[in-house]
């Protein structure tokens, strides 16, 4: 009569059901999810209908996703999860530019672009020159690498959120790198917006009274032969939601100048160096 | 330039977020499950395409819930989640019937019916007098107490699985007991069943070397005034899963007698008594 469950028994009457040949990182997951999930349950002392809150809560999540829409990774995302599992898998050396998460608006093969070329194609909002040098941990310039760019309008969308109203491409684009490792490109000063917001995740961030923004940011992914993938963003320093990002995005090491310079068109300077670290 | 989210301290990060107004218990719930959440990922070393696969598995799980199948609950059920908080919340002194599951298939409004009448509506399967007393802790007769019964017919489905192929209220019936606190009906002895395996949920426990089946078992809701609700099954000693349920919920006391008889078509017998506990 052993192995019948038991609120004390309980972990090891699930885990010691999985079969011995299974694969063994799935048992070793698998095996930590259950522990974690009933050590949970206890400690709460779950209520009957919290487990029916919360199974509710969650098939909604699940039908809220679509080809468009990812209410899942929203979850994680908001729960500080997707951080978590990026910080884990992204450990560098002091030095390195930190990773961040890569959200959900990269789009493959947006226009690779020269440099000092403009990826604002609406003409909409502040204009902002964007520059800097791609190295190594001992600050060799790195040639050829390619860094991968995006952000907002000035209305807090990106343009695969408006297919028809933003031209295709807008605020997006690819520059590599020479032999001084230099960057420059024109954007914009990107600015604050809201994850969205009409589903579980949004109701669920309303009774834990948090606002649903992220401050504004440019992402880069920077790759180049031989090093480390870094997928990153800089924020505006000045933002108001720098240190309430509602997917907890934001280190303080990227946090970068938007120097105000007026120079022309362009009123704003952001100049980042991005430091790679070898494979 | 405190509260940045580090992968030290990532759970305080996230849990600081949240308003010191909300409600209080909705902000110990969270606060446990981030905590949770964040050590099983820190522990095991979650990969980025863990976390894609198991973001992917979550979505999928909410797509296949509809109002006739509820995918989440499998999966709660799957990994002893239901049973456990069934546990945590009906803790009961030594001597009074343990609860077991409430299973998706009982349906309010079951027939009333006399002592010693029949539950199955399809004449399949082996005959079963199922009798016994309720009795509170004394082991006085309980009055009066109210007992909703069913199980799946001879070929291991419940009526609402088969509207139009069984009989409504088929294995159905609600009995209330005499002074004397007996019941007494004819059910036939129940058949082991799989759960619902074609989703997501059945994949898992493909993947973990696990079988989908229940051991046969007769459900109980069994409730009077002034004593606690009791959930529970009784499960046929025999039954080849009878320590492997695939939602984990077989108790040792809540495995029955079934002795043979053959007593005109009535080829079993299974005496139980139920005792409850004052509210
Ligand atoms: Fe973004
Ligand atoms: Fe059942």
């Amino acid at each position: 009569m052993q192995g019948y469950f038991t609120e004390q028994s309980s972990v090891e009457a699930v885990n010691t059901r999985m079969d011995k040949s299974i694969n063994p990182r799935l048992a070793e997951v698998m095996g930590c999810l259950v522990s974690h999930l009933h050590a949970f349950a206890k400690e709460i002392h779950l209520t009957q209908e919290e487990w029916e809150i919360a199974i509710d809560f969650l098939t909604r999540t699940g039908q809220m996703c679509n080809a468009e829409r990812q209410e899942f990774i929203l979850l994680s995302d908001t729960l500080g999860f997707s951080m978590l599992v990026d910080a884990i898998n992204n450990r560098r050396p002091k030095g390195a530019t930190e990773n961040t998460v890569f959200g959900p608006f990269h789009v493959d093969n947006a226009p690779i672009r020269k440099h000092g070329e403009t990826i604002s194609l609406d003409g909409k909002g502040e204009s902002c020159l964007y520059e800097g040098r791609v190295v190594d941990l001992d600050g060799n310039p790195i040639e050829g690498a390619r860094i991968d760019v995006w952000s907002d309008n000035s209305e807090g969308f990106y343009d695969v959120q408006q297919p028809g109203i933003q031209p295709k491409s807008n605020n997006r684009g690819i520059f590599v790198t020479g032999p001084d490792g230099r960057y420059s490109f024109v954007g914009i000063k990107p600015v604050s917006y809201p994850i969205p917001d009409d589903g579980p995740v949004g109701q669920m961030l309303g009774h834990l009274g948090r606002h649903p923004y992220r401050p504004a940011h440019m992402h880069f992914l920077v790759t180049a032969e031989g090093f480390q993938k870094l997928v990153t963003h800089t924020f505006v320093g000045d933002d108001p939601y720098l240190e309430s990002d509602t997917v907890f995005g934001v280190k303080e090491t990227l946090v970068a100048p938007f120097e105000r310079i007026e120079n022309g068109s362009t009123l704003w300077h952001s100049p980042f160096d991005f430091v790679l670290v070898g494979r």
